[in-house]
């Protein structure tokens, strides 16, 4: 398989990998044409570009942009949630800078399915450039939401499309495609254009037995896979797993076994809350055991809502009671849905581990069943809730204890069936770290698939695929741009550093005011210190930071104290010093000196 | 099974549920023993006390204590490591201040094994307390060498126990029973008293093939179940997983297979330092190849010497080279032995994955192999290694692509051999957080122990126990210790919630010097942030916030002024006050106020 070149440019052994082959143009290709070889091309073929501004070398912030004489469209985007990397960050989006570039171009935004990772950076983009968004109708529901409270929706043209719909855009025709995932409504998209066509499968696992009754349209896939695809783009998150995701009806069983089994406990169930699937399948449990349904978290009392709106939700008359309610019910007549399946510090369940919630309270007669796994990163948090619930006395159900939870995307056959079905010319893994496509490049490569033929390409990377050939253009800018509060890319990688530098160590202020006439000392220096050490127990160390600080000033000559950059630096570094020698420490030391 | 007394007090459901049986005294023993009852006892039978100052509640800092006539020894003294809540922190140890004020009372450490959450505490506690340490020939190599980078080793009596051999400690007897664990040397401990034995597990699995030759020594635990044990404490590190732990040798076998499959690349192999027995296994497969093996990383280094020395590592003559040799060997001729299995930021791996190390540059010809499972939460790094390794080009084995990694500790059917086995008359389960120490419990029930016998407990819990019952005594103080740098204990929660704050939203210096005679600024106000904004793109949010500041003292009446105290308080109420309005964030505003 190929690597992307931006890659290889800071590993030299991979440019050499490279460079064995400087314009290797798909062997397999030339043996099975070599008629064509000889004759002369009327025209050089026009190649559909590929670009990605989100989503390979990361699971989050998907966007992808296809380009073909001129005309732009752009499918997904997405947002990406912040880690340890990134403290204080509310979320990161893709950097519109080329979009905004070439707004003139771009035909309509498509959007696959509602989850965030594929919808939240709208209203950023929109913001910026507004194209019409085309999508089914719970996303469009989901997005009107956001564009609501981003002062957006009036302006944005929203355009309802249905699986088997192919909508013109520009020089493409994009059909939207039926397929199984952990949200309704969600579609692989085939984008063809003269150069062919170029399917994208959005998130999607193959699910024989879904909650809304459709299975993936196979034979959509098929009949384009016979007609001739030019490219797969495909989902990567569990390339690494074996064998098959098992169905989402699989948790639906799971829940009518524990619901009967609670007998006379109180239920809840955290899960996300845009898997409206399993929702409904709590709701089901819930109305075949007599219980009433009470929801917590906003998003969850959001998605609800708009499901039930838009016909997405059977929920039976009379189940869902205002959470307010509960105490007239007994524990076994009750089920609560609930966010925070993450763990995530200020959800619902998170709250209520911590008994900290101020209409749910936690204890013996409690069963709580965590419908997820946690998201890399998120075991801990996760491990901390559990633990938390489990000396309040609650029963937990967790992790792989019962069939709970499933995953959305599809596992290692899967994926295989989705490439033997398509059969691409070119495969490209996309939605993933570099793991991830690594895993789904070998998969392809095993199926047969010329190595020749796939690449492992990277944000920024631009691709141009024709008949012929996959070959990769000029970058262009991509990165990520960090919301933070109101500020959209405000904050930046010398933010960022700074923040990790204090939460490590801590910080130093060193002020101290100078007569600007005789630069003799007027007042100071103070020491100030946060994160570093606990200032009560430590007064003898500040005040040996005051001296040094004053002896700084005293060996710097009266002339050149008003040179306060210099006074600045010295002050900051003796500090530094001084510190470090003491503690083994090294807070960020910030010198203040004013002129008195 | 009852749970410790201190989580009941901030939860009251649990408290009812106790309170339904406030003098509960094992009611399965008043039926054993009905002829009993009726006769006057002599005397009250005295109980051994057994007190937890860490290892409950947490996966770290092992350290109990038993006390029995006055007497007490402590077993095992370890630390653990920081995590997101606790930035900036090198380790945590237990809080020793119980045990410093009982110095005359201790009559021994006993150390089950030398790994860190089991001895990396016990420089500082041997700074405090001077007394004597017991264990086997490796873990006192160990411990050694920390002994001797905090200049302890001369003052510090160490004393070699092997397996089989039994102690007098003050009034106790302690022997050492050999258990298998990825470290050599580790011991079970048997604590006898006249109140009875208590069995202390130590971190254990039942390895029927170990790479020393020795299985744990089931005679002896059985013929103390014999016997009668009082009471068993046990490492529930594993009680989640089902089945059983699988033999270390297994992975030796992956380790010849994948060698033999490598043929021309080089290897690396990353695994912890303190697994001797994987390291031996890597030297075997190495050797059966025909490759030379260096080494990368301290630690690495450190344990291969003192395992060598010691006699615990077979080592083939010449098959050992220093890492600057490595040149002089193609790369089908190498074995890398290196830390960094856990992703850790500084370790070798890491450099090594972000092309960042001095001697060894990874590339298309290495085959790096991760013999180990991340530790919760450690996941995300290990998975960012394992992307920088594949975008490098090199082979990456991980996770459970093949068995190079086994645990360990016992799983389920594991714990429930060492249940039968022992019969104890109490079970406590040790070692893990709340999650492990519930579902042991629930695993003694399910094999008949009596709930009321069961004692799920806490750091600072006392427990006394006799043949009557299991009583919870006063608690004593336990807590974390922080170390950061050289302090110890100078870091503590306010400072951590400082350091927290400043990661997720930077800071701001407002500085202002005013004139002590008039109370009219004489300088100022100056505006410094760091991880707030990017200043050079945001000077008319932090110019506001200077005209803000000037405003405040401008309203301020010249005479009050000079009231320190309250012109800061308003600084930093209107500072922050303006910031959150503008950008949505809440930065450490900190105000100086300086006399011109």
């Amino acid at each position: 398989m190929q690597q992307n070149p931006n890659a290889a440019k800071s590993q030299p052994q991979q440019k050499n990998a490279q460079q064995k082959n400087p314009q290797q143009k798909n062997p397999q290709q030339q043996q099975k044409q070599p008629a064509k070889r000889g004759r002369p091309r009327k025209q050089k073929l026009e190649p559909v570009k590929v670009t990605f501004l989100g989503g390979l070398n990361e699971v989050g912030k998907n966007l992808t942009v296809y380009e073909f004489r001129g005309d732009r469209i752009v499918v997904d985007c997405g947002l990406a949630f912040p880690d340890a990397e990134t403290p204080g960050i509310d979320l990161i989006i893709p950097d519109f800078t080329w979009l905004e570039q070439n707004a003139g171009s771009i035909k309509g935004i498509v959007i696959t399915h509602g989850h965030e990772d594929h919808i939240g950076g709208l209203p950023f983009l929109l913001r910026r450039v507004n194209v019409p968004v085309y999508s089914a109708k719970l996303t469009l529901g989901l997005i009107r939401g956001k564009l609501k409270e981003h002062r957006l929706l009036e302006k944005t043209r929203l355009i309802e499309i249905r699986p088997g719909d192919t909508i013109p855009l520009g020089c493409f025709l994009v059909e939207a495609i039926h397929v199984n995932h952990s949200i309704p409504d969600a579609f692989a998209l085939a984008i063809t254009c003269e150069a062919g066509t170029v399917i994208q499968t959005g998130d999607f696992k193959i699910d024989t037995t879904p909650i809304d009754g459709e299975m993936i349209d196979m034979a959509r896939l098929s009949r384009y896979g016979k007609k001739g695809v030019l490219a797969l783009l495909s989902d990567s998150t569990n390339a690494e797993r074996p064998g098959y995701t098992m169905s989402e009806r699989k948790v639906g069983e799971s829940f009518e076994t524990l619901f009967q089994k609670a007998s006379n406990r109180r239920l809840l169930v955290a899960t996300f809350s845009s898997n409206v699937h399993r929702v409904q399948q709590i709701i089901d449990a819930a109305s075949h055991t007599g219980r009433k349904v009470a929801l917590i978290g906003r998003s969850m009392e959001n998605v609800v809502s708009v499901g039930m709106e838009l016909g997405y939700l059977r929920v039976p008359e009379g189940i869902m009671i205002p959470i307010d309610m509960i105490h007239r019910y007994a524990p076994d007549q009750l089920v609560i849905i609930t966010t925070g399946s993450q763990g995530e510090p200020m959800s619902a369940l998170t709250r209520m581990a911590f008994s900290d919630h101020r209409k749910v309270e936690i204890g013996p007669q409690d069963c709580v069943i965590i419908s997820a796994t946690p998201i890399p990163g998120n075991e801990k948090t996760v491990g901390k809730v559990v633990n938390e619930l489990l000396k309040l006395g609650a029963e937990v159900v967790y992790e792989k204890m019962y069939d709970v939870h499933v995953s959305g995307h599809a596992c290692q056959e899967e994926l295989k069936i989705m490439l033997g079905v398509t059969r691409p010319r070119y495969f490209i893994p996309v939605h993933g770290e570099q793991k991830h496509l690594v895993k789904h490049a070998q998969l392809a490569q095993g199926m047969g698939l010329d190595p020749n033929n796939i690449m492992i390409a990277d944000n920024g990377i631009q691709l141009e695929l024709t008949q012929d050939e996959m070959k990769v253009a000029e970058p262009v800018p991509a990165g990520s741009v960090y919301v933070d509060g109101y500020g959209v890319g405000d904050v930046g990688s010398a933010v960022l550093r700074d923040r990790r530098h204090l939460s490590q160590e801590g910080m130093i202020v060193v002020a101290v005011c100078v007569s600007r006439e005789t630069g003799q000392v007027v007042s100071g220096p103070e020491i100030l210190s946060k994160g570093f050490v606990y200032v009560k127990e430590s007064g003898d160390l500040l005040e040996e930071a005051r001296e040094a600080a004053l002896r700084v000033i005293e060996e710097t000559p009266a002339r050149s104290r008003r040179d306060w950059n210099t006074l600045r630096g010295k002050l900051r570094d003796e500090v530094s010093r001084l510190m470090y020698e003491r503690t083994r420490r090294s807070p960020l030391v910030l010198p203040v000196v004013m002129e008195g």
